[in-house]
């Protein structure tokens, strides 16, 4: 945790920009895997991990603006817990921590809201992510399972706190970012011909632990790199062959980290293999080269769809005027992401909250394929992260469908592509930091060109 | 999978044992971590796998005995989904390797039981351990949260076949026992004084991901063994301690190895630890020894308490008489868990059915502390599969409070037992299958003397 002073102005910021009624955190419990008690990895929701600093399960917090009371209801272990799960500090004593002196048992908690909701007062709550959460504001509020209405000042609110991260959060995602660096360049010192995407996978993944961190999302590991969130792990390796990786460590407090690479699984690339990967780094370099506060992420991301468009034009995938082809969306068909995402307490962060507050403040989202992939949009300020992944792909399935609605024949030549179907795909990312005057690239550098790959293999 | 006729044959059975009515099968959803797209790896639910085999999310089904239908409900993938995750068969194909011909979309699984209910046809349940269960019941039955009523015919039927396992389930369990074994042995390669316990527990963990399994449960890797279920991975293992190892795999279909071992941070055990852990084992051997069909597993539990309460006696720490003090409960004190439990399709098998019914056949249960822990008290019966896993802890806040109360003082020596406050705990673990004859170990063995475990430090 941070100091506690950080916590007490967190949520002196945020009681001063919704103004009145009262602020409902829920923080997460724990979730059965196949029973109850063969719990998942406990993960406290991030919003509450940003105001309350406690990673336990059970807890909730209303911040009464109206009141001026700050609480958070929880109930304290029993002698049965301690024998199964050792002895911890008292609630009150970790609430404390949190620059908290109010703590009270969960059950106390339904009294309170009925209490202010019986007064008028309003219950502002964030959007839901699990079921429990469902539960609870039936329970609390009698909200209907999916007819919840999220209060947008606080979602608006909290967004525009976290967007931000202080010298504190950097250092801390900078150390995400350190480990995450280090598990992907030893998935490229030990993978060779004939091993399995797990046993890779397995490799980077004990490095993260081995820090002490968790992986900030579910690894990556894939031949099939045309396959954007592709989690099967069981192929071999071969020869002639790319591993793309997408990986992430979190520290103890939660905060993300989040790389991709490509690696050829031979100690070279194939100069096939390096034609559309070195597009991809002259995309990827474009959109850093772009970077600084009031640029609106989205023209970074057209540059880097421009570059993308060119160079497959150069290899004759492509045709027509580049710029033309980014506007009509036919990039997609190679492209079909956004080029990054704010990171922070969640890799994607605050996903949960909406993507149109987080990354477009508000304003509204394209509905065109691919384009509508894009996290975020808005022009950058000095204490946003995020990342920068532009990617290449050659999804058959896109092709075939494609071809088939003869879509976009001005700027993409079909027989062309027909040659590349094999070829999977290829991504790097790396974090970034938007400062006073540009951007800083966050944790170790890990190889982007295909000779510094080549130099770890 | 197995092949289709195993799943064709499981219902049938099920179907004749429970006789009538429509038999709902809830799946699991995917359960965000923190936030809906960043899930958790996908754990289908048991009941479901071992009747349906397939480990995709988003599925219900339903076995409508009276009208003799057997469908899946669930939802075909769109052009999205195959971007970002991939072509996969469709659900149809998927549902025919289990036999299966007759799949629905996920939203006609309300009309299906509204239909059902309207005509009296009892709906039979299974309890609950996830909250989008609760959601789910409450959706398509109205069932409030909380206010479940599952089937006890549906759940004993379902015990009575998941507890016998078949030969081709031994292969499975067999299979990943012998993983589970190497993550043990590579602990005790691996640890030196001055590691961290998480990097004891990345490079055992890897071995599991690398043979393409999962982990059956959270690992356990805690020089604080006396702590049950410590799954604080952040101390420094250092020279005189022990670390308690319990972890183990779990196979693509689903099935759980499970196994405990402790391991000196030295090359050699002290006297002192020795002293302890030979008494471990002698309850483990004395207990291993007595299995097989008939014997209730609740004597083989109290020969092994009253092992360890003989051991404990000889080194001053307990008095009296070791079987009066199993009898009033004493021996909870050192040895406050279970001998055992089943293991299958979850490692805690059927642990949401009930322990009633899975490990005690409806009979009651202890209320004292200690005994109320056995999760398997029954005869034994051939296909039975189970850990044995006497423990000897010394929990300093158990000492504290029963001293306090002066508990059991005709049997405990608290004098003595104050110098031991500072040992922490020993237990080691292995799995067990039934035989018609007795009873044979599952998986490659593992160390278990102190010998046994010198000589791979």
């Amino acid at each position: 945790m941070f100091a506690e002073s950080t916590y007490i102005r967190r949520r002196e910021e945020l009681k001063k920009a919704v103004g009145s009624g009262l602020l409902l955190f829920l923080g997460n419990d724990e979730c059965g895997c196949n029973y109850a008690d063969n719990t998942y990895d406990f993960r406290q929701d991030s919003t509450f991990l940003y105001y309350f600093g406690l990673p336990y399960a059970g807890l909730s917090a209303v911040i009464d603006i109206d009141n001026d009371r700050q609480i958070i209801f929880g109930d304290e272990l029993t002698i049965d817990d301690i024998v199964w799960m050792g002895s911890q500090p008292t609630l009150l004593e970790k609430a404390y921590k949190a620059g908290i002196t109010d703590v009270r048992p969960s059950a106390d908690l339904e009294k309170y809201i009925s209490a202010a909701t019986s007064k008028c007062t309003p219950v502002h709550y964030l959007p839901t992510y699990r079921s429990e959460h469902q539960l609870k504001l039936l329970q609390l509020l009698g909200v209907k399972p999916g007819a919840e209405t999220p209060s947008v000042p606080f979602i608006r609110a909290v967004v525009n706190q976290r967007n931000h991260k202080t010298a504190e959060e950097i250092v801390e995602i900078e150390r995400a970012c350190d480990v995450t660096a280090e598990m992907h360049m030893t998935a490229m010192r030990v993978l060779r011909p004939g091993m399995k995407e797990c046993e890779i996978s397995a490799a980077l993944e004990a490095v993260a632990q081995a820090a002490g961190c968790r992986l900030s999302f579910p690894t990556i590991a894939t031949v099939n790199g045309q396959t954007l969130h592709n989690h099967y792990h069981g192929n071999v390796c071969r020869s002639g062959q790319m591993l793309l990786v997408d990986a992430g460590a979190e520290t103890e407090m939660g905060y993300a980290g989040d790389m991709s690479s490509t690696i050829c699984v031979d100690r070279k690339f194939t100069p096939r293999q390096k034609s559309i990967y070195d597009i991809q780094v002259a995309s990827h370099l474009a959109a850093v080269e772009a970077l600084k506060p009031g640029v609106p992420f989205k023209e970074v991301y057209e540059l880097s769809c421009r570059v993308v468009c060119e160079g497959l034009k150069n290899l004759g995938i492509m045709k027509g005027n580049p710029a033309d082809a980014v506007d009509a969306g036919a990039h997609a068909m190679f492209y079909p992401c956004g080029l990054g995402h704010m990171m922070g307490l969640d890799v994607h962060d605050m996903e949960n909250l909406g993507e149109v507050w987080v990354g477009y403040d508000g304003q509204p989202k394209s509905t065109q394929f691919g384009r509508k992939s894009l996290r975020l949009a808005r022009p950058l300020e000095p204490g946003f992260v995020h990342t920068i992944e532009p990617g290449i792909y050659f999804i058959p399935e896109l092709i075939d469908l494609w071809r088939g609605q003869k879509k976009f024949t001005d700027f993409i030549n079909y027989d062309e592509v027909e040659k590349w179907k094999d070829f999977s795909g290829i991504r790097n990312e790396e974090d970034y930091l938007i400062t006073e005057t540009g951007a800083r690239r966050l944790g170790k550098k890990i190889p982007l060109t295909t000779e510094e790959v080549e130099a770890l293999r």
